[in-house]
């Protein structure tokens, strides 16, 4: 169902209350029913699935983490006791985690909410030649979809995507600056602590990887500069927005993640709703590109879904006045 | 028990995260600690408490509302229909509604939830004369007072006053005119929807009920210019605050209110927290008086609690990533 923001204004304008009076509530009331096609929209119940993958290109210094923190992190995740998953806990986010390419899985048992799925163990270096092939490219779009199609199936409305990749922001810059045509400066960022030389270092390295592409904005193209978890996430957000599903992005890899997805998938973007503009620099370019303007503004720059999750909420907010608001004719007729 | 937001930092700089990667939602946790004295706060259970009150004032014509809205939106309140309600129940709010001073109650039955409990029905009109007299300034102080006691009494950590009253942001005006020293021009906002015209009337009223009390800012000087439900909310916060509770401002009422319970209980605002900077130009003043932040600027002016309701689930973020949140040295550890 198609819905424009003049006819949720219409529904807004008469419940009971001042008009316009709940400020940009009440936008973001237009935005998630616009998102969700329908004037009553839910954000029960949601889910998160984060993606985890490696990178080659952690071999030109673009960190300053190693390579091992993300098999830390997902251990750390899984435990429970991430930010990530104590901000889904607090909201009532059910949270999956896939590993679609590490390097090294963390050790078992798993819980049930682990699958396991690496297309690869981590990507080749994106800076000596292609991060990974079509099939694999394939691989990891089909995985992020076959999460997609699951959680809607299985009732989720809102969908959310999380991830962990030690080096995962030089792709993302990479993404943003062959995408949007913003430069490769503003593109690359400090990612997860990345200082003034590494930053530079890492943004010659998107430079020339982009350069490389001599303009080529194809599949191919896009799977050489790309990582495994955020073409997973792209056929997540493609798979997801065609099934109807609300999409709440995170922070810069996620959105590098959802401008592949809708420029293989146009229209995908109808569905996502930005929940923050993070620290990145290139952040806010690859959401106007998009068209979103983000909920927070709150210099986050953790990734791990942390931004939606916080953001998550206030979608609560606007789906309650939409829901449960009684109208000004209700109101008068007592 | 006293805590600094230094070593609120050091507990979060030694979480599983790069320190500082999650931006102004530690600013928030610091903020959210200080107030309640523990580097793991708790914002559940939460309760708010809906003060009703009618003022003298509207027969200025100060709003273009009736009086008989304060009755109709407290019976759509009571019916659980309201945008504070709505909101309430999507957060897991427990919800209170305290008949200050209404001129007019709206039909029972009640519901258990309700407090019948009025001062008078409406203050006298500010513009002639003290809107209340002392032992009415009293008792409504101690109706707010017994309200935060019992909330904390019953359990509650963190406590939101919202309000209900047509022509309150006019006595708000005046009593953030008398204690922040912003000019009545900045303090005396639009409300509910007065225009131009009507605005400047209001100033008028404003500017003169002020001058009226000749510096004098004391009890009596405040229960000229105040409303019933307002000063019962101040009650509810001096009372809070000195029973350990964390309180969460709404608009421009409770701040006035929040304004007057920190004049009289000086040290009440430790225990503040800002949830939002509304559409009123007052409010900056009022809340920078205060030493108060706002979570939100989202050109909110409903009031009811919808700001405080609106922020709320940004503090149970805040509350999760220091209560929930491994450390690095138990990450390294595994």
């Amino acid at each position: 169902m198609t819905i424009t923001p003049q006819q949720v204004q219409v529904h807004l304008d008469g419940l009971a209350k001042p008009p316009g009076s709940l400020g940009r509530l009440e936008a973001l009331a237009a935005e998630l029913a616009v998102a969700q096609g329908t004037c009553t929209p839910l954000t029960h119940p949601r889910r998160m699935v984060l993606f985890a993958g490696d990178h080659g290109v952690v071999a030109q210094g673009v960190t300053p983490w190693p390579q091992a923190v993300t098999t830390a992190m997902v251990a750390t995740i899984l435990s429970g006791r991430a930010s990530s998953t104590a901000l889904a806990a607090a909201h009532g986010v059910d949270v999956r985690v896939v590993d679609a390419g590490m390097a090294k899985a963390p050790s078992g048992p798993f819980p049930a909410h682990f699958r396991s799925a690496p297309v690869a163990p981590g990507t080749a270096d994106l800076a000596a030649g292609p991060a990974m092939d079509i099939a694999q490219f394939d691989a990891a779009w089909s995985l992020g979809a076959s999460e997609a199609e699951a959680a809607v199936a299985a009732g989720f409305r809102l969908l959310i995507a999380g991830e962990m990749g030690i080096g995962n922001t030089t792709a993302s810059a990479c993404i943003t600056h062959a995408l949007t045509g913003v430069g490769a400066d503003i593109a690359t960022g400090s990612g997860a602590g990345a200082d003034g030389a590494m930053r530079l270092h890492k943004r010659a390295i998107v430079e020339q990887a982009v350069a490389r592409l001599g303009g080529a904005r194809d599949k191919a193209a896009l799977a050489a500069i790309a990582g495994f978890e955020i073409v997973a996430i792209a056929g997540f957000y493609a798979a997801g927005a065609a099934a109807g599903a609300v999409l709440l992005l995170d922070g810069y890899v996620t959105t590098a993640a959802a401008l592949i997805a809708d420029a293989l998938a146009p229209g995908t973007a109808r569905a996502m709703i930005a929940g923050h503009r993070s620290a990145e620099p290139g952040h806010g370019a690859a959401l106007a590109q998009l068209g979103l303007t983000p909920i927070l503004e709150w210099q986050m720059r953790l990734g791990e879904g942390t931004g939606a999750l916080t953001a998550l909420p206030l979608l609560d907010s606007a789906s309650a006045l939409l829901r449960d608001v009684a109208t000004l004719d209700e109101v008068l007729g007592q």
